[in-house]
Order: structure tokens, then sequence, then C-alpha cells
């Protein structure tokens, strides 16, 4: 437990909390100081547990007072550096760990309130014991809090029914820079008066204030639930399925992703358990994924009739529907083992991308000769969520190739197909937000008065610079 | 076509436009300083009709430096005094009206791509012609322009299936108040890529920076369509009714209205052609509307199901489904209609109010108590967007009472319906915004804190203060 002296200022903040939430050894402190992928690390002397919004308040009122960089973590599982302090300084953390609790749940409402530090499997949870759904689905479900998945705007399984967490959000409180409250937590769907501060707050990873309670919207649970697992020739093929699925199942369709033949190649050969669905072999495949609220009958209908249909039209090679709730999610654990399987076969190089849905097929097209071009052995594993147009264009190092030496070409790679996104009208940062990691690569890309405008909304919000300083925008 | 001899500023204006695109004259400018109801009247010197987005950068960098400030002005149908210049100055006015194109309609991305000045039908009209829909819909969409239903988060008819036009906008293009033109045109699903601007200008009312462009989502058009009308016991039955359609139809209901007895005695009464489609009086109605993407039998068969459950457990106590076009449109008509069947009855004392949907039924008990006990005569015709939590509440003056007596207590009567609003966390400004009208209403009713970050953001924005002054916010 040993540690340097603390200052006055950083007494006074454990004072705020009290010691016992408050870590000060450098070995406690150690987990706040990196991230998953082990892509970066931070230096902190002080980790701060409050447990209410207004011990945040009282936080944040001496940060601005004493000038002390703050950075919010929430369960700390993001992938660009977000939630990690800079490296050589001596910003403060501080953790909604022990701000976790669900407030309320109104079920004639369709709303729960919750604290900024609720687990997202907690509020699930809390919601399905009600007879109630909250959409959100993520792999890191068990341990990211809801405060970190509405400061990153977070997308995850269920967007093509229910979009992105933005839309599941009706109301905030904040506590802004200066040690403010926000009390913005509204349950109206429909209010125009004022400036859109929600939408603001929501995806600025942690820039603009600090999200310490939410209202979020529920949804009646399906009944019904399907999955088919289908065989097709094309992304292109992919597309037109995609298309019709919509027309025939509207909100009942929530999830259309697709993979291509290598990544079937990967997972049934790497990954325990897996099969191919299918007696033989198709170019790509799509995962089809339909719910509905009103009865079990009307899923089995809809998937059976869409497949009906495109697999008369030819567009369907061949098709199976999931005969039990374990060959459902035998069928998703193929997808989601993707990635995984990926890891046997060496080193790959990731891009969390993303184009207009139609441009899916030309921008793979694309973006595979250009990939070619420069490394024609490469295998590229490209797979996802093609009703959001989300692309994870993952490029597997060629057979026999050196994983140190494929690995070192990342940004090389990286260029390439972000080049090919650009021109395609597309995001380099679908999903998991900027933080550090895009921080410099987006300013460079994104309209210069755009970058000037967010600077101007950071410089408006936090102009001493205390809050997540370092992340989403640089105002140096 | 006599006037005031136009300074030098003012001429360097007109010669960005041409002659041809500018009104000096008094008579020519008139109907750009009025708004529909009469509320408001403002003066100015000059219309310019800009032809282009580089023609609106070049009108608003003369307008930065030499600190002119400028209207936006749309199909200026709002009702909040939002396009209306202020009164005794000199703000120059910047109609969108020339720029009316449709840019592109990319039908495989289900995208439109409109000039800000575009009218609503005529985006309507584009994606009907191209098999899809558009689905903003409101009274008039013959001549509001799509950058004022964007400035203004325009809600309407559709609201309950598709959202408010901010859930309709994937990227918009906007000159700012120095002339910069920022390029967000957009067409992703996904995108975490910095701030979410779109959502600030979206709802700013013109005042942060003009709309000059926007990529808009298209749909499916619906293959099925039916309307019921349903007689029932209480807006708690209304509600009930409400939560069992949205679970048995999910996305395919696109409408649910509910009205009173004393406005179907109304419209019966005033409106030519409409008549009560029960046999039966009801103390409440509900108007309930299904579209459906895959076929016509689909909503004929939910419609039915629906009513035929409700109908049994008795919360239904009569109903009746359109037997043609005409009755689906003569159901509409009904409750379209119901506003101004309060004409012929003498004042009315309007409120533009929203609570959470689940509150409706208990928030119309206590605002109807509140403004009985202050005018037990008062015929409180009470209306509108269930699904929405959006209720028109509107309180037609006690038989035999003098017109002008009753609407000089409006602001008595709307200080004791608002309060009723707030207690039940609703919004006073559901959906046709804050403009001149609700401005001081709304900064003496919103956290302190909230109005001074709306400051802070039109001064980030606006630093010289000349976007739509006066309007939204105050910066005095």
């Amino acid at each position: 437990m040993s540690s340097a002296p603390l200052s006055e200022t950083l007494k006074a903040f454990v004072a705020i909390v009290g010691e016992a939430n408050a870590l000060t050894a450098a070995s406690d402190i150690a987990p706040y100081l990196v991230e998953s992928r082990g892509l970066y690390h931070g230096s902190s002397p002080l980790v701060l547990k409050p447990g209410s919004t207004q011990e945040v308040s009282a936080i944040m009122a001496l940060a601005s007072r004493t000038g002390t960089p703050i950075v919010p973590a929430g369960g700390r599982t993001g992938h660009v550096g977000g939630q990690v302090p800079r490296d050589g300084l001596s910003d403060v953390v501080l953790s909604l760990e022990r701000m976790n609790r669900i407030r309320e749940i109104d079920i004639s409402g369709d709303v729960i309130v919750a604290d900024g530090g609720a687990i997202l499997a907690d509020i699930q949870k809390a919601a399905a014991e009600h007879n109630r759904l909250f959409p959100l689905s993520l792999g890191s479900e068990g341990s990211c809090r809801i405060g970190g998945n509405l400061s990153t705007n977070a997308g995850g399984t269920a967007v093509l029914a229910y979009g992105n967490v933005r839309q599941l959000c009706l109301g905030l409180e904040v506590v802004l820079p200066t040690g403010e409250i926000w009390d913005g937590l509204r349950r109206l769907k429909k209010d125009n008066s004022g400036y859109d501060l929600r939408d603001l707050f929501i995806g600025a990873e942690g820039t603009l204030g600090i999200i310490t309670g939410a209202v979020l919207k529920l949804f009646p649970r399906p009944r019904g639930h399907q999955v088919a697992f289908v065989g097709l020739a094309s992304p292109g093929d992919a597309l037109a399925l995609f298309e019709r699925a919509s027309t025939l199942c509207g909100s009942a369709l929530t999830g259309f992703e697709i993979m291509p033949r290598i990544g079937i190649d990967f997972t049934t050969k790497h990954i325990a358990g897996v099969r191919d669905p299918l007696p033989s072999a198709h170019p790509w495949y799509a995962l089809i994924d339909i719910s509905t609220s009103d009865s079990a009958e009307t899923a089995e209908r809809m998937i059976a009739s869409l497949l009906e249909e495109t697999h008369d039209t030819g567009l369907v090679k061949d098709a199976v529907i999931a005969s039990s709730l374990a060959q459902q999610e035998a069928f998703w654990r193929l997808r989601e083992s993707m990635s995984d399987a990926q890891k046997p076969e060496g080193g790959s190089i990731k891009h969390d991308v993303s184009v207009p849905v139609s441009s899916v097929p030309r921008f793979l097209a694309d973006a595979n000769a250009a990939v070619m071009a420069r490394m024609p052995e490469a295998r590229i594993v490209s797979f996802g969520h093609l009703g959001d147009g989300n692309i994870h264009y993952n490029i597997s190092q060629p057979i026999g190739a050196d994983k140190a030496a494929f690995i070192a070409r990342w940004r090389e790679m990286n260029a390439i197909v972000h080049a090919v996104v650009h021109a395609h009208g597309g995001s380099i940062s679908a999903e998991h937000g900027v933080g550090q990691l895009k921080r410099d690569e987006l300013a460079a890309s994104r309209p210069v008065i755009e970058t000037e405008l967010m600077k101007r909304i950071k410089l408006a919000f936090d102009p001493a610079g205390i809050m997540n300083p370092g992340k989403m925008v640089s105002t140096q």
C-alpha cells in the first residue's frame, strides 16, 4: 500500500468520497490505467469512487477550482483508450462503479431509470424481470456500464431493429465540468423546447460532462424468435435478400449478419462444437434473426415465407431454419466466434468501418481489390452487420507469413482500407468511438470546420480543459 | 415599389443574389414580416433569395463582417414567430424558396437528398414516384420547406411509427454564421466519429446556422392500410388499448389518436359531411391506423384481431373498421377537423403539450380539475396523439361567454395547464417549438444550467449574435 504522500488538493478529493472509496496505492490503481487490448497505458495518483451524483458534483467543483484533470471510468471495456488517463501526467480517475443502482422501473411508461454506473446486464435483467426488453446487447454486457455505453453511443447486435443507444435514451442527468448538475431526466417522446443537449452528451466520451443517470426506453419482450442460416452467391445477393427481408418483416427483422466462406472455414476448424449448418459450401452466408411481439407463430411464418419466396427466385441457394433454441444459439455462435477463429490463423489487422447499406457490396469489392493489390496473399475475413452498413473488415495474415512483420503493416493497410471507406462516403469510426486511438486521424480526415465546431463546443462546456482531456478532440 | 434608398452594405447583399432575387419594396417584403396566426409582426429592409449554398455562404460571410442580423425563412408556416424578423430593427430576411431542388434520390440506399428550401410535399411526391415513402406529414406540407421542418424538429401525424424529423435525417449541409459551409451530408446508419453536430442543428430554429441541404431516409411504401374508429369509456381505457395495439402490431401501428365526445359533437355539428361512425355515443374515442409493408391482408388481419380481442375483454365498447378508402379518409377527417370545429363555438385557448405516454390519463384528469376549479363552465376539447403523449389541450369558451373576455384569460389558463404539465414531467413545447412565443417562459421554467448551456452553445457558434437573433434563447 505504499505510495507518494498526497498533496493537499488530492486529500481534499479523498475527503469528498471518504478514504474507503479512494484508491491511492499503485497496485490498486493499476487496473484503471490500462485497457483490454493493451494499446494504452496511463498514469494517475488517485482513483475516486463517489457514491452519489452529489459527490460527483463536489469532485468536479473542486477539480474546476484546482484545475485538476478528471477521467471518468465506467466498465472500462472500450477499445479506443477513452477511459485511460494520459501517460506521465496526474489525471484523477473518477469511477462510477459504486453508482450502480436501478433507480426506478416504470412499467406502464416503459422506461427504466438507472445510475450511470449501472451494469448493462443488470439493466437487461431488471427489464426482463418485469417482462420487458432493454435491447442494447454487446459482448461486454456483463461488465460495461450504461454511462459508458451512452458516452460512446454503443451499438451492438440489436441496432438493426432498435438503433444505437442514442435511440434508446429519453433523458440524462449529467454533472458538468464546473460541478453543476443538469437534470435532464425526461421521459417524453416529443419535446421541442431547446437545443438538443441530450444528443450532445451522448457519444461525447465524457469530454463534456459525466453521465450520472439516464432514462432508458423499454420494449415488449418478443414472444416469437427464429433464426435462419442462408447460403448465398455474393454480397450483392445478400443485399437483395436484406432489402426483401426488411420489406416483408419490418421491425420484426432484428438481425441480418453476413459472413464469407473463409470465415466459416476458420470457425468450423478452430472453434469447438461449431459445424457448418448447410450440406455444401457457398461463397457467402447470411444469418437472419426475426423477433415478434405478438406471437411465436408470426416469427415462424415470416421467416418461412421469406425463405420460400427468395429460394424460388434463386436468390437464396440453400437455407436452414433453426429447429430448436440450441440451434438458434449455434447459428449465432458461429457468427460471434468469427473474430476468435482468426487467432489460430495468425495476425489480424482490423477495421471498424461503416458505409451506406447499399454500398456494402461495392465497398467490399473495392477494398478487396485495393488490399490484394498491395498484399496478394492476404486472407480477407469481412463480416458483420450488413443491415447497419457496419463491416468488421479484418485481414488475416498470408499463410506462412511472419506475424510480427504482418502486424507491422497495420497502419499501411488501415490507410488503404480507410481510403476506400472515404471514397464510399463511409466512417472509419462506426462503432467503437474516437478516444485516443482515432483522435488525430479523424481530425485529419473530417472537414476542418467540423473539428473547429467540436473544439468550440468543448471550450464552451469545459473552458479549463479538465474533462477527460486528450480524448475525442484536441483543443491545442 | 418605393422604398428608402439602400445603404452600401445592403447593396452589397443585393449584389450577391442579383437584383432580380432581392426584394426591397415594402409591399413585396410585407408577407415575410407576419405569421399565419397574426401574433407577430416584424420589420425588414430587404429579403434575399439566394439560389445556391455558395450564395448563402457569401451572404453570411458579409453579414458576419458587417454585423448584419439575418433571419432565415423557409415556408414560413411556423406558429411561434421563429421566422418573423424582430420589430423596429433592420434584420435581413434570407429566404430559401429558390433552393427547392431534389438533389438526388438513391433508391437502393433508401435516401433522398434535398435542398433546404425543398417543399415537403415535393419530397413526398418524389419518394412516391420511386415507390418509396417519406413519412413526415403535416397540415402545412404543401408549403412548408424541409429546412424549416428540420430546424423545428417537426412532428406531424407519422411520429408514432417513424419518429420526429430528427429520426428521419441522416445528414445535413449547414451554412454557419461566419459563412463557412459544413458538409455533413452523410448517409450512414452508424458513425461514432465526433460530437453529434447534426442533432444540434436540428431543432435549433436557425439560430446556429442555416440548413441548406439534407439527407433524408426513405421507407417502403405500405401495401396495406386500414383505419378503425373505436368507442371507449375513458382515457385510461384508451391507454390500455394503445398498449395492446403496440404489442400486437409493432411498427405497423402508424397512428393512435384520441378524441373526447365533445369533439365529436362539435365536428358532426359544424363540419359539412362529417358524421359519427358509431350508432351510440361514448365518452371517448380512438382512431387506430395500421400500415403494413408486406401485404394488404396483414393490415386487415391485424386490426381485426386487435379489435376482436379487446372487444371480447370489454375494453372496446364499439368499433368500426373502414370499409373503403373514402371511409378511411372520413375517419381521419373527423380527427383533423377537430380544431376547426371549435371555431363556431367561440374562442379557444390552446396548449401544445406533452407528457409521458403512460401519464396522459392522469394528466387529463388533473388538468381538467385545475381548469374547472377556475372556470367551471369551460368546455375542454383535449385530443391528439396519445401514442406520442402529445395532447392538443384546447379550452372552448363557456356557452354564452364573451369571446374577448374569455381570450383575455389566455395566459391565466396557460399558467394553470402548464403547472399540471410540469407536475407530470411534461413539456409545454411539444411540437411547435420556441421561437419568440415561448422563449422567455421556457427560460423561466427549465433548469437554469440548461439555459446557460444553450447560451454558451449559441455564443460558440454565433459570437456576433447575427443568426436569427431573439429566437430560441436570449443571450442578453
